[in-house]
């Protein structure tokens, strides 16, 4: 196998790039400047070593602790708790939340064998209790994992400390037609109905 | 910028990759083993070194000549002219073509600023008239530049040589349903029409 054969075949390895998408984006580079290939060659190799999960909250970072841990001006009485690094930045882009994050590494899936212990809960358990923390907002996915781990979290941060414990809203997405809302997200979205005039 | 931030913009460079999919293809890479991302970081980065253009037929190759055209066991009288290298890789998938290539670089096109002067037309020439080359069929899109093309490297060829020039032949795609075929290529497909049990 050649250097272009092997490159097709890492790239298709990654998610959503299929082997046509490997081979059209392999030929892309090839046909390209060498040093633009080059420079996302180098990117990728000390990527690693240049991004490293912040010890503080888990999200990823160049400096340990991460920019928004070491921010004085968020507010850290309040901490999101996330599934994956990449959910802080989905977070922050919304530009609605000031305070800290917790990254917890995934979601208790007993069928993938994820159990508790796999995640950073316990880290959560300590940074909950020990810095001044007054409200976890939980915001892991909406699915039955998510949800199962949301509970138990919960659980745990209600059992050893007195913060008060929120969970994202679930309702329409905004933009949303009602006749294509599935039966859940409208159920959860009645359910959840707030007064006119209430959310801005 | 951050190396994330910058390995997100390099991937959303790639044709067919927007910035949210870059985004999760970078989270992924970060997220994944070190050595994953750093083995496709040194392909990358030794890519160019390690594969160039045929002299000969200009495909993509570690070898030069190419393994095509140092393959004595093929037919050196009969060459498939394509716009792109990775052309050659999709013609030889179909298994039906035993003979060698020549790539183009692309295409005639004015508006673009690309003139026969910018493609490898001359060479084509030279290993037409040198060569014992038969026939040339020519394999470029069968869209208004790769027909443009196609006749402009017909006639030269015809002016300079006495092989046979050919062009692969338009019709409906296997397993296409007429209703769905587009008006040209119903029209193309039915001037080009075959003796039944003629094309096996």
């Amino acid at each position: 196998m050649n250097s272009l054969e092997r490159l097709i075949q890492e790239i298709s390895r990654l998610p959503g790039l299929g082997k046509k998408s490997a081979t059209r984006l392999a030929y892309h580079l090839l046909s390209g400047d060498a040093v633009d290939a080059q420079r996302l060659g180098i990117l990728l190799q000390g990527l690693h070593e240049a991004i490293r999960p912040c010890s503080r909250c888990g999200s990823f970072t160049e400096d340990d602790p991460c920019p928004l841990c070491s921010d004085r001006g968020r507010d850290h009485t309040t901490i999101c708790v996330v599934e994956h690094p990449q959910d802080v930045a989905v977070m922050e882009a919304s530009r609605e939340f000031q305070g800290v994050y917790h990254v917890l590494g995934g979601v208790i899936a007993p069928i993938e064998g994820v159990g508790p212990g796999d995640l950073t809960i316990g880290a959560l358990l300590r940074r909950a209790r020990d810095e001044k923390v007054r409200e976890v907002i939980i915001a892991t996915n909406p699915t039955v994992e998510g949800d199962t781990t949301a509970l138990y979290v919960a659980q745990q941060l209600r059992e050893l400390t007195k913060v008060s414990v929120t969970r994202l809203a679930l309702g329409l997405p905004v933009g949303a037609d009602l006749e294509y809302a599935d039966r859940l997200t409208l159920a959860r979205s009645l359910r959840g109905r707030t007064l006119l005039g209430e959310d801005t």
